[in-house]
């Protein structure tokens, strides 16, 4: 990640504002406010703004429940209930926002969560700069046959070399086009002043969907914790993972308790249907149970003994 | 409007708070941070969190339409531009928090925004509060024979007397009867601690719909501002308008460039159809127009003439 | 439950229409299209309209997950892994809209659902019938000393005379004194026609939380199943729950393939922390695992034991 | 637009359904169902189901403000007040579901209007298509000088020639490449079985922006127009105007009565400022009014002069 010379002095002028507020803070996420944390290979997640921290969920949570929340005596055995038992708008009460810079391809999956406010960086407005992202050797994978959706086997040497050379030159060509379309230079010869450029809006999309963009990403607690539930998980794709797990850890440092709870009951967790309660309540007894009584199909039985680490009962 | 010594002291709390952050603030907003201030006879409106300011909408703009916004010079010029052309998503970007304690009917007239985070008191867990709204007696109003939807001429003197006496009677019976229900004194005698009393999620139903509710309230400013366009008009029940005329106040201390362009462009402004403004165009010329000719039904004429205050031409 | 006249009519109507169409229809549901099913004593659910059937989903998540999906060989296959892995937005390809007569207090717990569309009856501008909701003396119940959120001991005999005498008295004079207001009759004697009778906007507060009211609310099948999920379990209002089960049976009749995996996954199944897992394992194994080195809390511990029937193993 | 083998018989199995309902139906709209309505070089948009009519958001109106509506004695009247005063729930009773094939670019701006169903066709499960956009020449344009957001002279001749040419070679050879990651050929010669090729998800980031997709998508009557007033609008980028001016014909033939209410108050009607509407009452006094006095900027005040075809008094 390289910041341009104006980002940099952005980020110093922002990051030396003393303000006073009568508002709760976090000094552990005030310590690394608008800090451009590095993600992928050109890639940044700043967190630039954020309201309320555990406390506020406890607050809005005890205005709803009132005086029967009194029982459960500490905020983080509020917090820990509320988690357990999905309670969702108290959640709510927290906001945050990111200023993110991702490829293309990451952007289109993330934007699929919709309860969030965006504002992206306008290719029909702006000029996207020359930075596209290259997957790191050691990332570059293949498909493997038996998960389609996963990668497998890594590609290695030579062949490694090839596709990120591949990956290289297309990007730079389609670039360095999209920019001579722009530019106006298409007498072969010289910059041509008279001549009009391509319109922006049309110029982009010569350009490959490695390319980065940027933008402002604001949503709630809850929404961001359902989101981090299904990008910092293992089945998700490796590059809009790297930003759920900076992200994840934005979140530890910002709601230290709710994150224990979250990490704790979803991420740690697993949901048991009605049909694996039943195996498992044998198993507990003792009794022998096998996929064919079990009315599951294989690859659910599969991930039952999976998520109980039962690995030798896998069929 | 009376605060319980608890709140008072709660209020106390949160507002001698001095802490430091790198957020952006806005003095003026935090001035008023955590106030109760009144609305009706018992309600309040008090304003506990924000993020954001004007200068993060421009943020905002600026990296979505990047160097084009630059054309448009200043912030202020810049939030009219966005006003006028209804860009939403860059009033996203601020986001503010409110506690409110409003009656029930008002409560349920409110909920009907749906883009916004929400806590409310339980009364299925908690026990409401002896205080009920009465309108004022300038207040209490005759259904108008014209529109049956607002008020017309006012009901005065005995008459209103008889109905404040009515909606207070009725309204202290309901809810002795449902502390009674509550607190098992069934026996026509004493309080008896053996019986039980009947639960609060069933005794609340015997309450009156202007019972005093109170809820956290969150939203971001743009839907903030599709509320007070709604319920700060002069269309909306007056018992609303109270509290959204105090929430309009809290917008102008928050972001008092975007609260100028809203005033002008929504609030003052009006929407001319595709034949109101033929109509229209044809009085700049000096030609003459009537009703028939129009196309407009009389509603809509009288309508468009009042929006352009051509009183003279209403039919 | 009784319609009037009118409403009979209307449903009949809507009944008798055989109309032809290129979409996908639902012979069981449209046996009971627009049928009043009643719900407590004075409400009912119709359904009014629907889009789409258990292929819909299928059809949509063959478009998103391409030629993958083809891996799961049958639709009910497919579906079951998209309800097991939390997939959302096929789900959502299905919509439903009814029409619902219920008491204003459960309607104030319902409309908390905010992905849904809902036009509610106005008694700001219309007139509420005299129509409120009285628990049947089986469901009226005492408000159990342990769990202040449930109802325990039930109240009965001459107690539960005395609760429901008074929740009739305060709702049948209100609701007199509603009528009143708004009639004008406030001169004591006869009706005076001269007199202007109060605002229907401000009449209604006089009228209490049993009162009924009717909307129509429409939602995606995701959201509608969330809603479920809620409010068709144990600890959810009784009041509700007679709403949630009747349309529980609807989605049966509309997507029965859905309707399964939603019971297996959701409504019979649960969901394990980590620290709850590592118990269950210890469990499987024939180690001990008391509550003091769990983790757990009491109320934690015992939850866990509930959802695998370990009731022997309760503190 | 040219449709796969496959693509034709499901669109012509759809159309061949005769089915019974009794829902409302919309035989204009029932003759177009299924059928792939060419936009662009290879897109299309497909009407595959719809809920509800013109009459479905008069009845949930009538629910809503029930005897008052009926003071507007015609359908066609109440839907004209409901647009004109901005009420929104009545239109979300109505939803349709399109299938869309267009270019990534395309796609990425239409999902910004996030209340929508999405599912879109998804490459990292998938292979995607041999096919990109590319303007026809009529269309592709110059970036004008005056307006950096739109295009003003066209490109012609030999350099619009050029243009395509780069467009079309960049696309040709990103695919090429892309379909090479994938089939493992990566030594050179010949197609290697053994050879692991890359994951989809990973190779999908070599294609231009340009490219195909398609999605179902699945919206309400009012998020409809929300979005077509934004798209079918002339300052819309032409590409996604193509496919908003289609869905426009589809609301006509769905909902008649609304589409002109929703061209006469929204897409022909224009929003007029407070200052504004006192320049206008001016003009049609015959009092004169000029720019320096008027507290507009220039910009401002031109778009008013166009909004009421004053073009002689433009600055």
């Amino acid at each position: 990640m390289k910041l341009t010379t104006e980002q940099t002095q952005e980020i110093k002028d922002q990051q030396s504002q003393q303000n006073q507020t009568k508002r709760v803070t976090v000094p552990a996420l005030e310590s690394i406010l608008y800090e451009a944390m590095p993600a992928l290979d050109h890639g940044f997640v700043r967190v630039v703004d954020y309201m309320g921290d555990d406390s506020s969920i406890v607050q809005s949570a005890r205005v709803s429940y009132g005086k029967g929340t009194k029982q459960v005596s500490t905020d983080a055995g509020l917090i820990k209930y509320l988690m357990r038992h999905w309670h969702s708008t108290p959640f709510e009460m927290c906001e945050i926002k990111y200023h993110v810079k991702l490829p293309i391809f990451i952007a289109r999956q993330w934007i699929r969560h919709r309860t969030a406010n965006v504002n992206e960086y306008s290719a029909r407005y702006s000029i996207l700069d020359k930075e596209f992202y290259l997957p790191s050797a050691k990332n570059l994978a293949a498909q493997s046959s038996i998960n389609r959706q996963g990668r497998g086997d890594v590609i290695e040497g030579e062949q490694a070399k090839e596709v990120l050379e591949l990956l290289k030159n297309d990007a730079e060509q389609t670039y360095d086009n999209y920019e001579m379309m722009l530019n106006q230079r298409f007498d072969g010869s010289t910059i041509n002043e008279n001549k009009k450029g391509l319109a922006r809006e049309l110029a982009r999309m010569n350009l490959t969907l490695n390319t980065y963009t940027q933008w402002y990403w604001k949503t709630d607690l809850l929404n961001l914790m359902n989101f981090l539930r299904l990008r910092a998980d293992s089945h998700a794709q490796y590059e809009i993972r790297v930003y759920a797990d900076i992200m994840l850890d934005t979140v530890k440092k910002w709601v230290p308790i709710t994150y224990d709870a979250f990490m704790d009951y979803r991420v740690g967790g697993t949901e048991v249907s009605a049909k694996g309660k039943a195996i498992i309540q044998k198993f507990i007894k003792g009794e022998n149970v096998d996929i064919s009584s079990s009315g599951l199909s294989k690859r659910e039985w599969n991930e039952l003994m999976q998520a109980f680490n039962l690995d030798d009962k896998k069929v």
